[in-house]
């Protein structure tokens, strides 16, 4: 048993970044950052841990606490403060010393408002004015999924921008244009993805309509209302109200035993919305539904203000969508709420066509300030699922993998070992990346496997010949390759080395040169 | 008591990355990548989470285990395994389950090592045959430092490369090569700074001479030869042996208490290397003194080849540098050790003169890889202290920080907002970054507090005067407070509003490119 810690391997749910994935990754940051710096945010950063008390207890897309957080106790032991940042003293005015809980950001916003109430913290029992924020951030979240599906990770990338302190909804709409923005400029083509844009108000607006103030109750029913694509408008009806029995599995499914009434503005509802063409008609079928709720009056004048603001910049039906079906985080989202989803599909391995989902989620939350700080800031802002739009890019060929090692110097004879380095760095100073083989196995076998396995465009070779002769050769692996591919002899093959030249040693630049630019 | 929970801080020892940070760290990293790539090194990334036990027990700087680990137990249940990686059982066949520790990683090298056995692990007891792996990594670590020093943080960056899988000293010459072109490239002058390079063989063949075999004392021995610079060689002398007090604090210091030959030949051998000029002269010194061990020997045969190399190559005494004083982790490294060094001072807050000690440090540990996998893997790296390298970059002057905000749209009007967001857009397509004002304070004393806490270049003003005739007003602050700087009138000042241009609406664009470039 002692044995198991030499088992050399990653934690369950973590992984190893390859080149290229990192490669694409820094493209799709960089790429990201210019158009969110284009806006006027900043990029700031934050540390990995937090206390578990700041970043406090709602996740973004799951209203249950602490559930899929890596939290900890801090090795440290630390004062318990008062409001005023002073350490509390027992009887005998010793300050009391505590263990707090750590955890790994689950998220890059639960930080942020970190440090924005932190800057307006004074400690005094007043806090100063909420200023305007606006800052950008990417890096690693972590998520302690208990099931993992097949391809997620417990370890994965947002990249987030927020506009802390605006109640504007023009910010919100700014929002949706960064966003179709950062997607076109990454290579989206437009068409073949959609913003879908809907209000937590509209949904308030409802329920205040139903007289349902019960958000456990509100939860479920729009987990019902959310499988209109699957169940359709009977199987919605019937789940609402007295159960079903699922027609395939002979299961029966429980209802949430609302009265007809009910069911039947839900119903029309889900018909209004679901399915229609055009934001400006949308509005017109929510109008006459909704329009009568102080609420759901608000959630309709957002959506329009957020419409105008895209139709006068020219982001059309084309790239935003109004969708009343989107709920997203109930606990957290307080007003305008927006994704991402990707059109496209792709074949998975066993030939089965998939879509992507949302690649970026967001909207306004108006509350999560005021945990931390007692007064309420309202703030918009939108997340990119960095892992899972690289995903996206990669399966349906958009992203282009540059995969090009560097050029090598075998090591035909360890006694010319500086003279390598030489060639080496002549090829560097022209702007070639070239290594030097260090490798143990010193077969020329070996070396040729290893300039394979790093997808070596050329090696240079040589050995006591070339350098008696004054000359090196040089082998183009691309060539050689393409003409292998075709070789019907292999004796003439060997003979004749095609793709290998050997030239004075002066040209040994120049003609790397040349066959890299071929 | 309760309240304490809704005070926002950070964690002791972590902090927020402003805009200038995050941009100057991208720019250090980016060049770094460059020259590590162009010697053919791989980007690869490892998780920030890792098994405690795959980490191992050593830390790079210091011998003791676990101590300054961020640690805590996996909420996950795993099952034990065996060296087959099966899970083991109890009698009645249930395989067994246990909570690992999972810790965050202190460093970039043992999660290397990590990976490299896994992929030469299969679990039947053999292992696949060693390969050559050259990858490049750079991220946060973490480090539980009990106390911590002013400007130290428990999560900083390193930028580590290394090759693993070879034996040959040429690799540990090429790695003195790379640190001194990237402190090169980052913008560091010839002459600033120096590679400080030694063996570790020399230290071993020392101790075999002076028949030291136990390493708690060679460490003592290591620890009080490095006091030369402060107590010199009477000071050294009286501490191998007997003690001494110290002449100021009159504190007892006791010695080690070695016999008077074993104190002889360590003061010569601190004679000799201690401030001698010139590669070549300090193994012309060191020569007589260890030639007659065989490690010693070996030693004087690593830092032979290694001048040799980097002769040939061009990188002269100016740039790198023998000293056989340096140590660094003992249990660590196995061979030729490095670290670069500036020459330059700065002076603190309070005016003290002070140094900067190592930016950069490696050297090769052909033992780390073994305790995973059974056999020994020899390898050869370095790491750059990122935020180390930054600070001295930045109190030296050498880092230009660049602090343009975005060009402001005040809000003079809400009536107005689309047309806000337009020039917002235009000046966007002509790549200048561009924001909106979406603060809840809309006077104008406060939009223009926010332009000048953002650093905005200029801000474009218009309301019901400018939209009724077609123009706008554009502001230039920074030509503004050159201006303002020089003001005796002020009454004069505010009629002629000087650096505020009042112009046709189809000129904004133009307009602004105009300021910006002045």
């Amino acid at each position: 048993m002692k044995q198991r810690g030499l088992i050399p391997r990653k934690v369950k749910g973590f992984r190893d970044i390859d080149p290229a994935l990192n490669e694409q990754r820094n493209r799709l940051v960089q790429v990201a950052s210019k158009v969110y710096r284009s806006y006027g945010f900043e990029h700031w950063d934050s540390p990995i841990l937090e206390y578990a008390e700041c970043l406090g207890k709602y996740l973004p897309d799951q209203d249950t606490a602490d559930e899929g957080v890596y939290s900890f106790r801090n090795p440290e032991l630390e004062p318990i403060l008062d409001m005023k940042g002073n350490g509390l003293r027992d009887s005998s005015n010793n300050v009391l010393m505590d263990n707090h809980l750590l955890s790994l950001r689950y998220d890059l916003t639960a930080p942020l408002a970190r440090k924005y109430a932190e800057e307006l913290w004074t400690g005094s029992g007043q806090t100063k004015s909420p200023t305007l924020f606006r800052r950008y951030q990417y890096g690693p979240v972590y998520r302690f999924e208990a099931k993992l599906d097949p391809g997620r990770y417990r370890e994965f990338w947002q990249m987030d921008f927020d506009t802390v302190g605006s109640s504007d909804v023009a910010s919100d709409a700014e929002a949706c244009c960064i966003l179709s923005d950062t997607l076109e400029a990454l290579g989206l083509a437009r068409g073949s993805y959609e913003i879908r844009v809907n209000t937590r108000n509209l949904h308030k607006g409802l329920f205040e309509k139903l007289g349902i103030s019960d958000e456990g109750v509100a939860r479920d029913v729009l987990r019902v209302i959310d499988k209109y694509d699957k169940i359709g408008e009977a199987g919605i009806a019937a789940e609402l109200g007295e159960g079903r029995v699922d027609p395939l599995s002979k299961a029966k499914i429980p209802g949430l035993g609302m009265p007809l009434d009910q069911v039947q503005t839900l119903v029309n509802y889900v018909q209004s919305c679901i399915g229609v063409q055009g934001r400006e008609n949308v509005l017109a079928r929510l109008a006459p539904l909704l329009g009568d709720t102080p609420t759901g009056r608000f959630g309709l004048d957002e959506l329009q203000r957020i419409h105008e603001i895209l139709n006068g910049l020219d982001y059309l039906d084309n790239r935003v969508v109004f969708d009343p079906s989107i709920a997203r985080g109930l606990a957290y989202y307080t007003g305008p709420v927006f994704e991402a989803v990707s059109k496209l599909e792709y074949r998975d391995a066993s030939g089965k066509v998939r879509g992507f989902g949302a690649i970026c989620g967001g909207g306004r939350y108006d509350g999560l300030v005021e945990k931390l700080l007692g007064i309420k800031v309202p703030a918009t802002g939108a997340s990119i699922g960095v892992d899972r739009l690289l995903e996206l890019l990669r399966q349906t060929q958009q992203l282009e993998i540059a995969a090009t090692g560097p050029v090598l110097i075998l090591v035909m004879d360890q006694q010319y070992m500086l003279e390598y380095q030489k060639f080496a760095k002549e090829l560097r100073q022209a702007g070639i990346a070239a290594e030097v083989y260090y490798g143990q196995k010193s077969k020329m076998k070996a070396q040729m496997s290893y300039a394979d396995q790093r997808q070596a465009p050329v090696v240079v070779i040589a050995g006591g010949n070339e350098f008696e002769q004054g000359t090196v050769s040089v082998k183009d692996l691309r060539r050689g390759k393409e003409l292998s591919d075709q070789i019907t002899d292999r004796s003439q093959w060997l003979s004749d080395k095609p793709a290998q030249m050997e030239v004075p040693r002066a040209d040994l630049v120049a003609t790397v040169k040349g066959m890299l630019s071929d």
